[in-house]
């Protein structure tokens, strides 16, 4: 049984989402949420919009999957920077008739996600769509200690990322082909769509390589290793060059584009969302990293080229030093962040 | 000549809105805006979305008014808290066919407001939108010196309002008709019109009230005098008496309601979108509140009615203590805060 949900529903599903705790003088319920950040502690603050057709389907992605995605991807930025999630204003726009189930679902998977990050949710605001979800997040956290930044990569630096590339695209080639493609195990279909619906923002990988010293650049991929180089090589003023076949691929990913005929490089240098971290480093510092990311979160770092001298973006090259071009990931979803 | 806008000159647009300034480390262009509040201040945190034909309605209101009034709503929920507003992260989705004119429009019309109150915007989002103009600003203040809630309010205080009320209601009437009412003078229409399409929000007001001493609530008039006084009745515990004959209605709002057969009262008591402030104070410090905001701001506080021990709510009197009823405002848009 469903129950089409009223306005007064709608809210006071979002003031029990609401939460007290350290930090939180006034949560949600007040015109403003009053915060108290830890003395001498910079905030950090990120915003992201995720609209029904443009950034999710409600074919495949549940409430509780939109819930939990939403705050996943703000979560990821403040991870980009090695800072501490810590509360969290969500607005939320769904369409007449959405019922109570689906509403308390989105909340369920977003605050599934905030409890294991430790964020309260502190402000909401919630209206009627005219057609289709939309979710606003905005997260504010606090920088431990300093933030690693995009324009401070230098030229000699070693490139490498978090985990494996072009789960999410892969995920993504599955949920929107609808049926499931021949071949592949069920457990490599959920670790991709899952890699998709639900990503795994790397907020303590974030925290350990800020403080571990010898990172000089970070930022997370949600667009595609292709972009997010390249604003690192834009802001930082250098080029850089990557060695596909260095780039970490995982078996689903490999058995899933086999099975649809996908190109698995492209998935993992354009597909975008993987949500995984990318970072320069020094290249003395790069195997005290690795060891160190591993010893800690229990995360492979795999390093993937370097920082060139020259500002010529990104460019990919072969064993061999020669460059290839690598075909254009699949543009699913129209979006940009300044 | 209106150019379609691309992407990257929309990503542009935002970019040339970020601003740097005192207590911003870093604004648009990484992943997080990273922000250093005041020694010991405690940091306000107010989101509100704004969704095209539910909050405003482009058939009359331009790009820079929806840009003023997505900040304007905003500022006035740091007003009601007293507090000083500083950072806005801004999230905007158009439709396809949005032109560089009219995106920028809208940040013309959100950085004319965010000057005048030395608010920066650090953050921002842009996608596009499958229909209509959406708009998320979440804005951060600081708190100065103590944050006056909603919930504080007690039997025997005085409620009192700034401004006048109504005439955001009888704007959207004249906005909502199309056509001029007859015999309403132009500098009235221009008045009402203006105050829903570009709301003032009172920070200065709420500021000076909250430190003025005496203040024991304060709310912003967002919803309407009926719905936002229940939110200060019920959070508060206790009742309200509001005597209808004292209700601040201007000259404009009475030419406009006689013109259109509206109800001022009604549009006075349910038509929301006002964002005056709605205050309670302990009845010795009223006569010293009135003067003392006038002289710091020229604008008028105006006694309306008193707190009640009872837990009734909101009621209305006239003049000589009769309970009376109103008719409900006019509910234009469907909306609601937690």
């Amino acid at each position: 049984m469903s129950t089409r949900a009223t306005e007064r529903q709608l809210i006071e599903i979002i003031r029990r989402a609401g939460a007290r705790g350290t930090g939180v003088r006034i949560g949600i319920g007040d015109d403003c949420a009053v915060l108290e950040p830890g003395a001498g502690r910079l905030v950090l603050a990120t915003t992201d919009l995720l609209i029904e057709d443009v950034h999710f389907r409600r074919r495949y992605a549940t409430a509780a999957d939109v819930g939990w995605k939403s705050l996943a991807v703000n979560l990821s930025d403040i991870a980009s920077m090695g800072g501490r999630p810590r509360w969290a204003l969500v607005a939320l726009a769904c369409p007449e008739g959405v019922t109570v189930e689906e509403a308390e679902a989105f909340w369920a998977g977003l605050l599934e996600l905030a409890r294991a990050h430790d964020v309260a949710v502190v402000g909401g605001d919630t209206s009627t769509s005219p057609r289709g979800w939309i979710v606003n997040v905005t997260l504010l956290g606090e920088a431990v200690p300093a933030s690693v930044l995009r324009s401070t990569a230098k030229p000699g630096d070693v490139v490498a990322v978090t985990g494996t590339l072009g789960r999410a695209a892969a995920g993504l080639a599955v949920l929107e082909r609808g049926a499931a493609p021949p071949g592949v195990a069920p457990a490599a279909l959920d670790e991709v769509k899952a890699a998709h619906l639900r990503p795994r923002p790397r907020v303590r990988e974030g925290q350990w390589l800020a403080a571990a010293g010898g990172v000089t650049a970070m930022i997370d991929l949600s667009d595609g290793l292709a972009t997010d180089l390249g604003h690192i090589a834009e802001e930082s003023r250098v080029g850089t060059r990557i060695e596909l076949a260095r780039l970490p691929l995982g078996a689903a990913v490999r058995a899933v584009a086999a099975a649809v005929g996908g190109d698995p490089l492209a998935w993992a240098t354009g597909g975008g969302e993987d949500y995984e971290l990318l970072v320069t480093c020094h290249p003395d510092a790069f195997a005290r990293l690795v060891d160190g990311l591993a010893a800690a979160t229990g995360t492979l770092l795999t390093g993937i080229g370097e920082v060139a001298a020259s500002a010529a973006g990104v460019r990919y090259t072969d064993a061999a030093g020669r460059e290839v071009a690598v075909a254009p990931g699949f543009e699913h979803f129209v979006t940009g962040r300044p």
